[in-house]
């Protein structure tokens, strides 16, 4: 599975929970299609290739989609993200609650300054950074986003990694790479969300669109 | 240019600025790549692309290489930003200082809930939805950050196109999509940015590295 039909099937499979959330049964292609921001062929197409077929009046049970779905995504285990970082946007992703119907939890936040973690009304508890190995550990945390400024950040994933995290989701603006490993082993997982970025390629593109600005083309 | 190469260029636009900001005056491919996740042969790529070349002893005048990427990313415009929606997130961007380098400026806040635009502490001015479409122009606002619960996003990318404006950035977890418009018109441009969605790519990454986890594979 490429990478865009893993957004399109995790598309449809929050769209299929929230349904089922308010009482539906049944869906169809075009349902999902307008949830994922595709047309109803690609969803017909991806769950042809998932093996996944209708039923004979049209449409698919919702109940029996979400299950297959959650196979083909690995659900099922606990999946405990931390955030490091506790500044105001580490606090908003802390109390947002829109994890949870996917089966995100933010277990705990860390920080280095001790007005921070001292602080008990945190939404989970948020320990100081020397702290981090052990409740990796104990909380058995796989995923850790980090919002902590930019000049902490490769430290911040470094140590990450020592503690054993395996996928970070980035929203400090540097780039975070994997590290290369060795034969075998696997790579870390990184996502960068650079939000200054995001707004300016959307200014670029408003300025030039369709890429017309340029008189050359690309390779 | 294509998008990979546009993302290139903002990061190595990013990139200079920072490096100029604390006292640079030359830089390498090899610094921008670092800088931006790739190569230093993919840097020197897109540079003879944009037919920007180094200086004989190696390296390029950092002060320089901003003016022609700026031209290039067509800045220079005011890039004013509205965030709809001051709820936590909405908040954190408000605050958050890691735009100004980029030369967006993120000019006022918009909110349905007297609670919150009467409340003056806020880093920028927000208004009630009732003055979008006036402060939209008056502000001269292109671009604007969706930050408001699910339930009200596509009610709001609605109200912000009819006011005028034409680039979105959506944090909220659904998909939004441009309209469809006349030939001749330019579309909005519309990024989603869907952090549960981030969470789950990577949780199923690791759990299935290389997408070997199906025994289909893509078409």
């Amino acid at each position: 599975m490429n990478s865009d039909m893993l957004i399109r099937i995790t598309r449809y499979y929050r769209a299929l929970n929230r349904l089922r959330a308010i009482g539906l049964e049944k869906v169809f292609a075009h349902n999902l299609a307008d949830a994922a921001g595709v047309s109803a062929a690609v969803v017909r197409k991806d769950f042809s290739i998932l093996e996944i077929h209708g039923q004979k009046r049209g449409g698919y049970e919702i109940t029996d989609l979400i299950e297959r779905i959650s196979k083909i995504l690995g659900k099922g285990d606990p999946q405990n993200v931390i955030v490091v970082g506790c500044g105001r946007i580490g606090k908003a992703l802390m109390h947002y609650s829109g994890f949870e119907p996917d089966g995100i939890r933010i277990v705990a936040g860390f920080d280095s300054d001790p007005i921070v973690y001292s602080d008990v009304s945190h939404p989970v508890p948020v320990y100081p950074m020397s702290r981090l190995d052990e409740m990796v550990e104990a909380l058995d945390v796989k995923v850790a986003i980090i919002t902590v400024p930019e000049s902490a950040a490769a430290d911040t994933a470094e140590k990450l990694m020592e503690a054993g995290v395996k996928g970070i989701l980035n929203f400090s603006p540097i780039t975070l790479k994997p590290h290369p490993v060795a034969a075998g082993d696997t790579p870390a997982v990184i996502h960068n969300i650079n939000i200054a970025l995001e707004l300016e390629q959307i200014f670029y593109q408003l300025q030039f669109p369709d890429g017309k600005s340029s008189k050359r083309t690309d390779p």
